[in-house]
């Protein structure tokens, strides 16, 4: 199986996940061909193609049959595993744990190719549904310290298959950008008494200029100093520390700023490959690992998604240094994909 | 010019450069052609078509005419500009400067088709000559907090031109990377009183599975928690905190170890783009600043290389979370690039 392993100088944790089966020659440089809707394992009419489902919402039908709206199914080739231990391994600098989570696939549509962005508000409702039951359920697992929610968009976004679909992840670490957000949150908070990104939202609404997008409950900004070319987040506009909290008003607002804004994306850029984060709380795992963020964690974060185009890849020595070069200001960005929302 | 701007939460700096006039339909997703070797800016005959050399080595010739071995010029198309102040703007929890900084361009070989790969160890030291006394001249402006350089190999890995070449980058900020793994190898000096890349070195060698190649000076492993397939580091075997402390000897070892760990790569890996980075030390500012790291830098700071092949865009994720999945267990990657050596 596959395991987590923590580098020693930065406490970042990696999976390492040989039985992926790469070997040299698996690495291609080109973008794969999609596959025929009639191959395809998340069509509907191919349900056997899929391992058994997880959660569906549909009018009709059993289980593992056509008559879905939304399906949810194991992923076939997943990072991590529900069998192991959270106990680590340590030898020395080293340590070590088994790769220990869940992996499941969110099929968005029966349809190959119904991309979100040409999906109805109440379709992207049942899509955001399905994901907040997944979070719930895995949650439930307390040896997870994380579960969730990305959607890769398009093959150079790493999507492997073109059928629309998110993925939901369990893991039993706190992933590094959840980690360090937690920490910065939590330093302001300590100096300032509120939650640093309420003051962001707050701010770039009275600013306007980074804004894209707003509705009664979400706002979608480019972020003041993001690293990636028209780079978005959606925030909830009430502090709302995780998605379990959203009301059925702002679940309807929340998939109808996400269809624009994919829709934004898809004019002005050209259908770019994305990748899609939902950036939710962290849970205390069976220990109560996780008190020194949770405590405040209510008051002090705000969950988000944020949603990156692959665009450039003109930056070589980011990977390296972390230090990443934008070539397209934030308040351009905006008010370019403001200029083609629908 | 460009801009430096830092994230509120995490504290992280971007380069904000948009007059390197990215518009929407300029994002190409597929390779472009190399130019041809006559209209190579960097071919020998065409030192015209640079701006004038900063530093050359060569045995006849004046500057910006042929007869040089390694030749280094400013970037055509700079990140980051010397005119500019190092003094913050700050509004809110806003906060940005100047884009103040150096780009310049190595050259590695008057030959268009000569790779590091194919060179002649002597050839390579020069290379590392040269990148030293960039270093070395520009870290005498004191507004810099750090000076490094880095590779890139292919297209897929940034490099706009073919012909080889480095790069050197002098920053008003110490990226987030090196921050990083200064906190994390100061962390680990306070407790156990000794350099975290000394100990990592000795384990390595001790334990084996992980290296690549070593010799009198220096070794090449994959490292323990890598998040890339078959990445790589060359350390150093006698602590050393800067690049600028080479010896004679070590230089030459330096360029030997380079060259067999880039044959190895292009045999096992069929010549992969790569990004290659100098991780060397920071300099104090003219302010003082940067005394929390440079107290005991030489004592806690091990220079070393990073090169990190671009084979996989499989975790889509890995942009959101910071959590990074790697298909090839570092001792296998190890084994295979070993097996390929020259």
């Amino acid at each position: 199986m596959s395991e987590l392993r923590r580098d020693p100088i930065s406490g970042r944790w990696v999976i390492i996940a040989p039985e992926r089966g790469a070997r040299p020659r698996d690495f291609t440089p080109d973008p794969v061909e999609d596959i025929a809707p009639a191959s395809c394992p998340f069509c509907e009419g191919n349900e056997r193609m899929t391992p058994h489902e997880l959660f569906a919402i549909r009018d009709v039908g059993e289980p593992d049959r056509p008559g879905w709206y939304v399906r949810v199914v194991p992923n076939k080739f997943p990072a991590l595993e529900v069998e192991g231990t959270v106990e680590p391994r340590e030898e020395g600098l080293w340590r070590a744990m088994d790769g220990l989570g869940a992996h499941e696939v969110v099929i968005e549509s029966p349809r190959h190719d119904m991309d979100l962005a040409f999906a109805r508000d109440e379709q992207i409702m049942r899509v955001i549904r399905a994901c907040e039951n997944r979070v719930e359920d895995l949650r439930r697992d307390r040896r997870f310290r994380h579960v969730f929610v990305f959607r890769n968009h398009r093959h150079a976004a790493g999507a492997s298959v073109g059928h629309p679909h998110s993925q939901v992840m369990a893991v039993p670490v706190v992933p590094e950008h959840l980690r360090a957000g937690l920490l910065g949150a939590s330093t302001y908070f300590e100096k300032h008494g509120e939650c640093i990104h309420c003051r962001i939202v707050a701010d770039e609404m009275a600013h306007g200029q980074r804004v894209i997008a707003h509705n009664d409950s979400f706002v979608a900004i480019c972020p003041y100093a993001s690293g990636y070319a028209y780079a978005a987040t959606i925030y909830p506009l009430r502090h709302m520390h995780d998605l379990l909290l959203l009301q059925p008003q702002e679940r309807a607002d929340l998939a109808s700023i996400l269809r624009r804004l994919l829709v934004g994306y898809r004019t002005a850029l050209f259908n770019p490959p994305y990748n899609l984060v939902y950036q939710i709380a962290p849970v205390l795992d069976a220990a109560g690992n996780g008190a020194e963020y949770s405590r405040h964690l209510s008051d002090l974060f705000h969950w988000h998604i944020d949603i990156t185009p692959r665009l450039t890849r003109t930056a070589g020595f980011e990977r390296g240094t972390g230090l990443y070069l934008n070539p397209v200001a934030p308040e351009e960005a905006a008010k370019t994909i403001r200029g083609n929302l629908p």
